[in-house]
């Protein structure tokens, strides 16, 4: 929604139907408010085909299958925001063995891939409230310094969003355990979709 | 410094000249801007004897030989600030095999020291520009419900920290690795002594 008034957005689904219905709810939300939106619904390969960047907006348990599932993403900047965590009496940061959910998607990418961590630690509910201005810290990591100046930029170009360059894509589980940090913030101190800042 | 203000610091050291002189600097620089102190320096042993709260603010690799040479630490609270971290081209986390410095202290203790982690990501030379207002958080974690609200009015009581509670002992990793990731931001954004705010 925040990315659609500045970017062509595709949204892609395992079900097109799926797509097409975030599709109409998401122009729907940014036109109601005099926005401009740009925005289609295709299936997940469609969309990887369309598109320069993909963000992996998936659960950590679908990285493996959705990735095994698409082909052409070889020279596309590719952008992990998923956190693999876990919730017991508290929320448990939980990375596979290695390291981060953003270094197994490199590991499953072609090595030519561009893969950045980004957009890991702001709530969704905090995306989707549209008429709420934001005030967050996104850190960004990654290798490619070409593809993390995209994904910075990109980042910035959601009004009220800071982007931070956090290194490489080795230290994206710093960035990936703040969000179960976040969560436990929440929920000790009853707070909803809390955020960061720096400063 | 910052402490000294509200509560009757002691600061210990291996070495009590050195802890005097410390001292001696924070009384100067705290009644300079007209506040009041009240501190004295002495050895570690004689600062755990009269204090009812313990800030280990020391080296990680002085955990161990620091926790050996003391005794009566049975019934204090004892603060945990410290952060295992080492620096490469970036900064790194580097937990000990307990998962964090907090579980390695509450290891190396007896089990009815109640121990929390805090003040792990605010900058020395914030808490040492006494002149400069603060407007940072300061996750606490611990397991005992009663010795975390003392430690958490503690961060309450120096002006412009807010106090959050994160969650148990197990989770201080997550606080701790806050760090690096900090002072990574610091070092890949050309700033200077980066903190947190949640929001």
């Amino acid at each position: 929604m925040r990315l659609s008034s500045n970017h062509e957005v595709v949204i892609g689904s395992r079900e097109q139907d799926k797509a097409a219905e975030s599709c109409t709810t998401c122009y729907a939300t940014v036109t109601k408010l005099g926005l401009p939106c740009t925005v289609s619904g295709l299936s997940n390969q469609d969309a990887v085909d369309r598109s320069d960047i993909v963000i992996l907006a998936i659960p950590f348990r679908h990285i493996e299958p959705t990735l095994a599932s698409l082909t052409g993403l070889d020279d596309k900047i590719v952008v992990s925001p998923i956190n693999p965590i876990e919730k017991k009496e508290y929320f448990i940061y939980t990375p596979p063995s290695e390291g981060s959910a953003a270094l197994l998607v490199k590991k499953l990418l072609p090595p030519r891939t561009r893969v950045c961590s980004a957009f890991n630690t702001v709530a969704a509910n905090k995306w989707k409230a549209l008429a709420e201005e934001l005030d967050f810290a996104v850190p960004v990591c990654g290798d490619d310094p070409g593809a993390k100046a995209v994904v910075m930029d990109l980042v910035r170009s959601i009004p009220g969003v800071k982007a931070y360059d956090a290194g490489p894509l080795a230290v994206s589980s710093m960035v990936e355990c703040l969000t179960p940090l976040l969560l436990n913030i929440a929920r000790f101190n009853k707070m909803r979709d809390v955020g960061i800042q720096f400063r």
